[in-house]
Protein backbone atom coordinates (compact mmCIF):
# COMPACT_ATOMS: atom_id res chain seq x y z
CA UNK A 1 0.00 0.00 0.00
CA UNK A 2 0.96 3.59 -0.70
CA UNK A 3 0.53 5.65 2.00
CA UNK A 4 1.32 9.57 2.34
CA UNK A 5 3.48 10.88 4.61
CA UNK A 6 1.40 10.38 8.09
CA UNK A 7 2.22 13.31 10.91
CA UNK A 8 4.04 11.91 14.27
CA UNK A 9 0.90 13.26 15.89
CA UNK A 10 -1.14 10.25 14.36
CA UNK A 11 1.52 8.07 14.90
CA UNK A 12 1.37 8.53 18.67
CA UNK A 13 -2.19 7.88 18.68
CA UNK A 14 -1.81 5.11 17.04
CA UNK A 15 -0.90 2.88 20.54
CA UNK A 16 -3.56 3.96 21.74
CA UNK A 17 -6.20 2.45 19.09
CA UNK A 18 -4.33 -0.21 19.22
CA UNK A 19 -4.58 -0.54 23.05
CA UNK A 20 -8.35 -0.11 23.13
CA UNK A 21 -8.94 -2.46 19.77
CA UNK A 22 -6.87 -5.37 21.37
CA UNK A 23 -9.56 -5.21 24.96
CA UNK A 24 -12.25 -4.98 22.54
CA UNK A 25 -11.25 -8.28 21.01
CA UNK A 26 -10.67 -9.83 24.10
CA UNK A 27 -14.23 -9.33 25.25
CA UNK A 28 -15.45 -10.59 22.04
CA UNK A 29 -16.63 -7.70 20.56
CA UNK A 30 -16.75 -8.02 16.35
CA UNK A 31 -17.67 -4.80 15.22
CA UNK A 32 -17.68 -1.18 16.31
CA UNK A 33 -18.91 2.32 15.44
CA UNK A 34 -16.44 5.50 15.33
CA UNK A 35 -19.28 6.53 17.80
CA UNK A 36 -18.81 4.27 20.09
CA UNK A 37 -15.15 3.79 19.84
CA UNK A 38 -15.18 7.73 20.08
CA UNK A 39 -17.36 8.30 23.76
CA UNK A 40 -15.14 4.49 24.45
CA UNK A 41 -12.01 6.40 23.86
CA UNK A 42 -13.15 10.17 24.72
CA UNK A 43 -11.46 11.27 21.05
CA UNK A 44 -14.44 12.58 18.49
CA UNK A 45 -14.86 10.75 16.06
CA UNK A 46 -14.62 12.61 13.40
CA UNK A 47 -10.62 12.78 14.75
CA UNK A 48 -10.87 8.71 15.06
CA UNK A 49 -12.10 8.75 11.18
CA UNK A 50 -9.68 11.40 10.31
CA UNK A 51 -6.91 9.21 11.70
CA UNK A 52 -8.37 5.83 9.75
CA UNK A 53 -8.20 7.93 6.24
CA UNK A 54 -4.58 8.75 6.97
CA UNK A 55 -4.62 4.67 6.17
CA UNK A 56 -7.45 4.30 3.77
CA UNK A 57 -10.06 4.42 5.95
CA UNK A 58 -10.20 0.69 7.30
CA UNK A 59 -14.15 0.43 6.67
CA UNK A 60 -17.21 1.52 6.01
CA UNK A 61 -18.93 4.54 8.34
CA UNK A 62 -22.06 3.72 9.68
CA UNK A 63 -21.96 -0.21 9.32
CA UNK A 64 -18.93 0.29 12.08
CA UNK A 65 -15.32 -1.44 11.65
CA UNK A 66 -14.61 -4.98 12.22
CA UNK A 67 -12.49 -4.81 15.92
CA UNK A 68 -10.35 -7.98 14.61
CA UNK A 69 -9.60 -6.50 11.23
CA UNK A 70 -8.67 -2.93 12.40
CA UNK A 71 -6.63 -4.29 15.19
CA UNK A 72 -4.16 -6.55 12.96
CA UNK A 73 -4.07 -3.71 10.66
CA UNK A 74 -3.07 -1.04 12.86
CA UNK A 75 -0.53 -3.69 14.33
CA UNK A 76 0.81 -4.02 11.21
CA UNK A 77 1.16 -0.75 10.51
CA UNK A 78 2.60 -0.37 13.77
CA UNK A 79 5.46 -2.77 12.47
CA UNK A 80 4.26 -5.42 14.98
CA UNK A 81 3.48 -7.93 12.97
CA UNK A 82 7.09 -8.66 12.28
CA UNK A 83 9.88 -9.08 15.61
CA UNK A 84 12.56 -6.52 16.01
CA UNK A 85 16.07 -7.69 18.51
CA UNK A 86 16.50 -4.92 20.74
CA UNK A 87 19.34 -4.45 23.60
CA UNK A 88 19.42 -2.62 26.74
CA UNK A 89 22.51 -0.45 27.45
CA UNK A 90 22.52 0.11 30.96
CA UNK A 91 22.43 -2.11 33.35
CA UNK A 92 21.39 -0.21 36.23
CA UNK A 93 17.86 -0.26 38.01
CA UNK A 94 15.55 1.24 35.14
CA UNK A 95 17.93 -1.04 32.34
CA UNK A 96 16.93 -4.01 34.31
CA UNK A 97 13.69 -3.43 35.17
CA UNK A 98 12.94 -3.13 31.00
CA UNK A 99 14.68 -6.21 30.57
CA UNK A 100 12.68 -7.90 32.85
CA UNK A 101 9.12 -6.44 31.37
CA UNK A 102 7.64 -9.74 29.89
CA UNK A 103 5.06 -7.63 27.73
CA UNK A 104 7.38 -5.96 24.93
CA UNK A 105 8.29 -9.92 23.54
CA UNK A 106 4.18 -10.74 23.14
CA UNK A 107 4.97 -7.05 20.47
CA UNK A 108 7.51 -9.06 19.15
CA UNK A 109 10.65 -7.15 20.38
CA UNK A 110 13.06 -9.65 21.50
CA UNK A 111 15.05 -9.14 24.12
CA UNK A 112 19.05 -10.24 23.43
CA UNK A 113 21.47 -8.21 24.72
CA UNK A 114 22.17 -6.42 27.77
CA UNK A 115 25.56 -4.24 28.51
CA UNK A 116 27.25 -2.23 31.28
CA UNK A 117 30.67 -0.84 31.66
CA UNK A 118 30.30 -1.25 35.72
CA UNK A 119 32.31 -4.51 36.59
CA UNK A 120 30.04 -5.06 39.42
CA UNK A 121 26.95 -5.83 37.07
CA UNK A 122 28.81 -7.49 34.36
CA UNK A 123 27.94 -11.26 34.53
CA UNK A 124 24.61 -10.45 35.88
CA UNK A 125 21.84 -12.13 34.52
CA UNK A 126 18.46 -10.68 33.52
CA UNK A 127 15.41 -12.81 32.29
CA UNK A 128 18.25 -15.19 30.56
CA UNK A 129 20.51 -12.49 29.14
CA UNK A 130 23.84 -12.19 30.89
CA UNK A 131 24.87 -8.56 31.23
CA UNK A 132 28.06 -8.19 28.79
CA UNK A 133 30.75 -5.33 28.88
CA UNK A 134 30.36 -2.43 26.37
CA UNK A 135 33.30 -3.41 24.48
CA UNK A 136 31.31 -6.60 23.42
CA UNK A 137 28.67 -3.82 21.97
CA UNK A 138 29.93 -3.93 17.90
CA UNK A 139 30.42 -7.65 17.52
CA UNK A 140 27.27 -8.68 19.39
CA UNK A 141 25.12 -5.68 17.45
CA UNK A 142 26.46 -7.06 14.12
CA UNK A 143 26.24 -11.22 14.88
CA UNK A 144 22.80 -10.73 15.95
CA UNK A 145 20.96 -8.25 13.79
CA UNK A 146 20.10 -6.08 16.37
CA UNK A 147 17.84 -3.10 15.11
CA UNK A 148 16.90 -1.34 18.45
CA UNK A 149 19.18 -0.13 21.15
CA UNK A 150 17.06 0.80 24.04
CA UNK A 151 19.48 3.52 26.17
CA UNK A 152 18.91 3.55 30.10
CA UNK A 153 22.71 5.43 30.92
CA UNK A 154 23.76 8.41 32.13
CA UNK A 155 23.14 11.66 29.37
CA UNK A 156 26.90 11.83 30.48
CA UNK A 157 27.81 9.18 28.15
CA UNK A 158 24.66 8.87 26.18
CA UNK A 159 25.45 11.02 22.93
CA UNK A 160 28.72 9.09 22.68
CA UNK A 161 27.75 5.67 22.91
CA UNK A 162 24.79 6.76 20.14
CA UNK A 163 27.12 7.43 17.98
CA UNK A 164 28.95 4.42 18.19
CA UNK A 165 25.89 1.74 18.47
CA UNK A 166 24.74 3.68 14.93
CA UNK A 167 28.25 3.28 13.52
CA UNK A 168 27.49 -0.44 14.36
CA UNK A 169 24.08 -1.00 12.78
CA UNK A 170 21.64 0.15 14.99
CA UNK A 171 18.69 1.44 13.88
CA UNK A 172 16.43 3.24 16.13
CA UNK A 173 17.02 3.64 19.81
CA UNK A 174 14.62 4.19 22.31
CA UNK A 175 16.37 6.48 24.88
CA UNK A 176 15.75 7.03 28.50
CA UNK A 177 18.95 8.87 29.11
CA UNK A 178 17.91 12.98 30.01
CA UNK A 179 19.53 14.15 26.74
CA UNK A 180 18.33 14.76 23.14
CA UNK A 181 20.40 12.74 20.77
CA UNK A 182 21.59 14.15 17.24
CA UNK A 183 21.55 10.82 14.72
CA UNK A 184 22.14 10.86 11.13
CA UNK A 185 19.00 11.04 8.72
CA UNK A 186 17.24 7.08 8.70
CA UNK A 187 17.95 6.46 12.71
CA UNK A 188 15.06 6.61 14.50
CA UNK A 189 14.91 8.30 18.15
CA UNK A 190 12.12 8.22 20.40
CA UNK A 191 12.53 9.86 23.77
CA UNK A 192 11.26 8.64 27.13
CA UNK A 193 12.17 11.92 29.47
CA UNK A 194 10.74 10.62 32.89
CA UNK A 195 11.79 13.80 34.72
CA UNK A 196 10.44 15.95 32.01
CA UNK A 197 7.25 14.04 32.41
CA UNK A 198 7.37 14.32 36.39
CA UNK A 199 7.95 18.03 35.80
CA UNK A 200 5.05 18.52 33.73
CA UNK A 201 2.52 16.67 36.49
CA UNK A 202 4.09 19.13 39.35
CA UNK A 203 3.27 22.20 37.02
CA UNK A 204 -0.24 21.32 36.90
CA UNK A 205 -0.14 20.44 40.27
CA UNK A 206 1.22 23.62 40.85
CA UNK A 207 -1.52 25.75 38.82
CA UNK A 208 -4.11 23.76 39.93
CA UNK A 209 -3.31 24.58 43.86
CA UNK A 210 -2.77 28.30 43.17
CA UNK A 211 -6.33 28.61 41.21
CA UNK A 212 -7.51 27.83 44.00
CA UNK A 213 -6.48 30.00 46.46
CA UNK B 1 1.28 37.07 38.63
CA UNK B 2 -2.30 36.48 36.40
CA UNK B 3 -1.18 33.88 34.40
CA UNK B 4 -3.81 32.99 31.51
CA UNK B 5 -4.48 29.56 30.01
CA UNK B 6 -1.86 27.97 28.63
CA UNK B 7 -2.07 24.69 26.56
CA UNK B 8 -0.43 21.70 27.33
CA UNK B 9 1.58 21.67 24.26
CA UNK B 10 3.38 24.79 25.89
CA UNK B 11 3.84 23.00 29.22
CA UNK B 12 5.45 20.26 27.22
CA UNK B 13 8.15 22.38 26.50
CA UNK B 14 8.65 23.88 29.46
CA UNK B 15 11.04 21.09 30.86
CA UNK B 16 13.34 20.86 27.83
CA UNK B 17 13.87 24.68 28.70
CA UNK B 18 14.58 24.05 32.18
CA UNK B 19 17.41 21.36 31.15
CA UNK B 20 19.09 23.38 27.98
CA UNK B 21 18.91 26.38 30.55
CA UNK B 22 20.40 24.41 33.50
CA UNK B 23 23.23 23.08 31.31
CA UNK B 24 23.47 26.47 30.19
CA UNK B 25 23.48 28.20 33.65
CA UNK B 26 26.08 25.44 35.19
CA UNK B 27 28.61 25.99 32.39
CA UNK B 28 28.95 29.71 33.47
CA UNK B 29 26.72 31.32 30.48
CA UNK B 30 25.00 34.32 31.58
CA UNK B 31 23.31 35.66 28.76
CA UNK B 32 21.56 33.83 25.48
CA UNK B 33 19.63 35.49 22.49
CA UNK B 34 16.46 33.21 21.36
CA UNK B 35 18.59 33.15 18.13
CA UNK B 36 21.05 30.74 19.78
CA UNK B 37 18.58 28.93 22.20
CA UNK B 38 17.04 28.02 19.36
CA UNK B 39 20.22 27.08 17.38
CA UNK B 40 21.00 25.03 20.35
CA UNK B 41 17.19 23.46 21.59
CA UNK B 42 16.73 22.99 17.46
CA UNK B 43 13.60 24.55 17.83
CA UNK B 44 12.47 28.20 16.13
CA UNK B 45 13.43 31.35 17.80
CA UNK B 46 9.56 32.16 17.10
CA UNK B 47 8.34 29.35 18.90
CA UNK B 48 10.85 30.47 21.61
CA UNK B 49 9.22 33.69 22.07
CA UNK B 50 5.50 32.44 21.70
CA UNK B 51 6.04 29.97 24.47
CA UNK B 52 7.71 32.50 26.63
CA UNK B 53 5.17 35.62 25.61
CA UNK B 54 2.85 33.00 27.60
CA UNK B 55 4.39 33.86 30.91
CA UNK B 56 5.21 37.49 30.32
CA UNK B 57 8.36 37.33 27.88
CA UNK B 58 11.18 37.29 30.75
CA UNK B 59 13.16 39.54 28.94
CA UNK B 60 14.28 42.00 26.28
CA UNK B 61 14.72 40.38 22.47
CA UNK B 62 17.78 41.58 20.83
CA UNK B 63 19.44 41.97 24.59
CA UNK B 64 18.92 38.13 25.04
CA UNK B 65 17.72 36.47 28.45
CA UNK B 66 19.39 36.49 31.34
CA UNK B 67 19.94 32.48 31.89
CA UNK B 68 20.01 32.25 35.99
CA UNK B 69 16.79 34.26 35.94
CA UNK B 70 15.44 32.37 33.48
CA UNK B 71 15.89 29.08 34.70
CA UNK B 72 14.57 30.15 37.78
CA UNK B 73 11.29 31.73 36.56
CA UNK B 74 10.55 28.63 34.46
CA UNK B 75 11.58 26.12 37.72
CA UNK B 76 9.15 28.25 39.51
CA UNK B 77 6.20 28.06 36.95
CA UNK B 78 6.96 24.21 36.72
CA UNK B 79 6.69 24.34 40.65
CA UNK B 80 9.91 23.19 41.49
CA UNK B 81 10.29 26.10 43.97
CA UNK B 82 8.16 23.84 46.13
CA UNK B 83 8.48 20.17 47.20
CA UNK B 84 5.94 17.44 47.05
CA UNK B 85 5.83 14.31 48.56
CA UNK B 86 5.48 11.32 46.84
CA UNK B 87 4.95 7.94 46.89
CA UNK B 88 5.26 4.39 44.76
CA UNK B 89 2.42 2.18 44.49
CA UNK B 90 3.85 -1.43 42.73
CA UNK B 91 7.18 -2.45 44.51
CA UNK B 92 8.03 -4.57 41.53
CA UNK B 93 11.18 -3.58 39.21
CA UNK B 94 9.91 -0.41 37.56
CA UNK B 95 8.71 0.96 40.91
CA UNK B 96 11.72 0.02 42.57
CA UNK B 97 13.68 1.52 39.51
CA UNK B 98 12.33 5.22 40.30
CA UNK B 99 12.51 4.89 43.77
CA UNK B 100 16.44 4.37 43.45
CA UNK B 101 16.13 7.67 41.04
CA UNK B 102 17.89 10.37 43.19
CA UNK B 103 17.27 13.04 41.01
CA UNK B 104 13.94 13.50 41.40
CA UNK B 105 15.06 14.46 45.39
CA UNK B 106 17.00 17.28 43.73
CA UNK B 107 13.93 18.35 41.85
CA UNK B 108 11.93 19.10 45.22
CA UNK B 109 9.84 15.34 44.64
CA UNK B 110 10.55 13.42 47.87
CA UNK B 111 9.86 9.86 48.23
CA UNK B 112 8.08 9.44 51.13
CA UNK B 113 6.63 5.64 50.63
CA UNK B 114 6.31 2.52 48.80
CA UNK B 115 3.16 -0.06 48.72
CA UNK B 116 2.17 -3.58 47.12
CA UNK B 117 0.18 -6.63 47.88
CA UNK B 118 2.87 -9.16 47.58
CA UNK B 119 4.10 -10.56 50.84
CA UNK B 120 7.48 -10.86 49.58
CA UNK B 121 8.11 -7.35 48.69
CA UNK B 122 6.41 -5.71 51.82
CA UNK B 123 9.28 -4.73 54.19
CA UNK B 124 11.70 -4.66 51.42
CA UNK B 125 13.97 -1.43 51.95
CA UNK B 126 14.24 0.84 48.70
CA UNK B 127 16.78 3.77 49.66
CA UNK B 128 15.45 4.19 53.03
CA UNK B 129 12.07 3.63 52.02
CA UNK B 130 10.33 0.48 53.93
CA UNK B 131 7.65 -1.39 51.02
CA UNK B 132 4.41 -1.09 53.47
CA UNK B 133 0.76 -3.66 52.50
CA UNK B 134 -1.69 -1.44 50.28
CA UNK B 135 -3.57 -1.17 53.31
CA UNK B 136 -2.03 1.04 55.23
CA UNK B 137 -2.26 3.65 52.18
CA UNK B 138 -4.95 5.65 53.63
CA UNK B 139 -3.30 6.14 56.96
CA UNK B 140 -0.22 6.87 55.25
CA UNK B 141 -1.36 9.45 52.75
CA UNK B 142 -3.21 11.48 55.18
CA UNK B 143 -0.29 11.96 57.67
CA UNK B 144 2.24 12.09 55.68
CA UNK B 145 0.74 14.99 53.36
CA UNK B 146 1.38 12.73 50.42
CA UNK B 147 0.68 14.59 47.31
CA UNK B 148 1.55 12.60 44.60
CA UNK B 149 1.52 8.45 43.57
CA UNK B 150 3.31 7.17 41.44
CA UNK B 151 1.30 4.08 39.72
CA UNK B 152 3.66 0.95 38.89
CA UNK B 153 0.77 -1.61 39.45
CA UNK B 154 -0.85 -3.59 36.25
CA UNK B 155 -3.51 -2.04 34.30
CA UNK B 156 -6.06 -4.50 36.12
CA UNK B 157 -5.86 -3.10 39.77
CA UNK B 158 -4.79 0.46 38.77
CA UNK B 159 -8.15 2.01 37.80
CA UNK B 160 -9.30 0.55 41.29
CA UNK B 161 -6.16 2.00 43.16
CA UNK B 162 -6.53 5.33 41.32
CA UNK B 163 -9.88 5.80 42.66
CA UNK B 164 -9.16 4.52 46.04
CA UNK B 165 -5.78 6.97 46.53
CA UNK B 166 -7.87 9.81 45.46
CA UNK B 167 -10.49 9.79 48.01
CA UNK B 168 -7.59 9.47 50.52
CA UNK B 169 -6.37 13.01 49.04
CA UNK B 170 -4.23 12.18 46.65
CA UNK B 171 -3.74 15.44 44.24
CA UNK B 172 -1.72 13.97 40.98
CA UNK B 173 -0.87 10.86 39.77
CA UNK B 174 1.77 9.96 37.99
CA UNK B 175 0.25 6.87 36.02
CA UNK B 176 2.94 3.70 34.17
CA UNK B 177 0.37 1.46 34.44
CA UNK B 178 -1.09 0.71 30.34
CA UNK B 179 -4.87 2.48 30.96
CA UNK B 180 -6.24 5.62 31.32
CA UNK B 181 -7.53 6.50 34.23
CA UNK B 182 -10.68 8.50 34.88
CA UNK B 183 -10.28 11.22 37.61
CA UNK B 184 -12.59 13.63 39.18
CA UNK B 185 -11.76 17.32 38.23
CA UNK B 186 -9.11 18.58 39.50
CA UNK B 187 -6.86 14.95 39.31
CA UNK B 188 -3.65 15.35 37.45
CA UNK B 189 -3.00 12.59 35.78
CA UNK B 190 0.59 12.21 33.58
CA UNK B 191 0.56 8.88 31.55
CA UNK B 192 4.10 7.50 30.57
CA UNK B 193 2.71 4.59 28.46
CA UNK B 194 6.27 2.83 28.23
CA UNK B 195 4.70 -0.06 25.26
CA UNK B 196 3.27 3.26 23.54
CA UNK B 197 6.35 4.49 23.10
CA UNK B 198 8.06 1.43 21.84
CA UNK B 199 5.09 0.75 19.51
CA UNK B 200 5.97 4.61 18.21
CA UNK B 201 9.61 3.94 17.55
CA UNK B 202 8.55 0.63 15.58
CA UNK B 203 6.33 2.73 13.37
CA UNK B 204 9.02 4.57 12.45
CA UNK B 205 11.46 1.74 12.08
CA UNK B 206 9.01 -0.02 9.82
CA UNK B 207 8.20 2.62 7.87
CA UNK B 208 11.68 3.83 7.25
CA UNK B 209 12.41 0.38 6.47
CA UNK B 210 9.50 0.17 3.61
CA UNK B 211 10.43 3.29 2.04
CA UNK B 212 14.14 1.92 1.39
CA UNK B 213 12.64 -1.19 -0.28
Amino acid sequence: MEEKEISQAVISRLPRYFRYLGELKADGVERISSQDLSKLMNVTASQIRQDFNNFGGFGQQGYGYNVEFLYDEIGKILGLDQTHNFIIIGAGNLGRALGNYMNFERRGFLFKGMFDRNPELIGMDVRGVTVLHMDELEEFIKKNAIEIAVLTIPKTSAVEVAEKIVSYGIKAIWNFAHVDLEVPEGIQVENVHLSDSLMKLSYNLSRYKKEQE
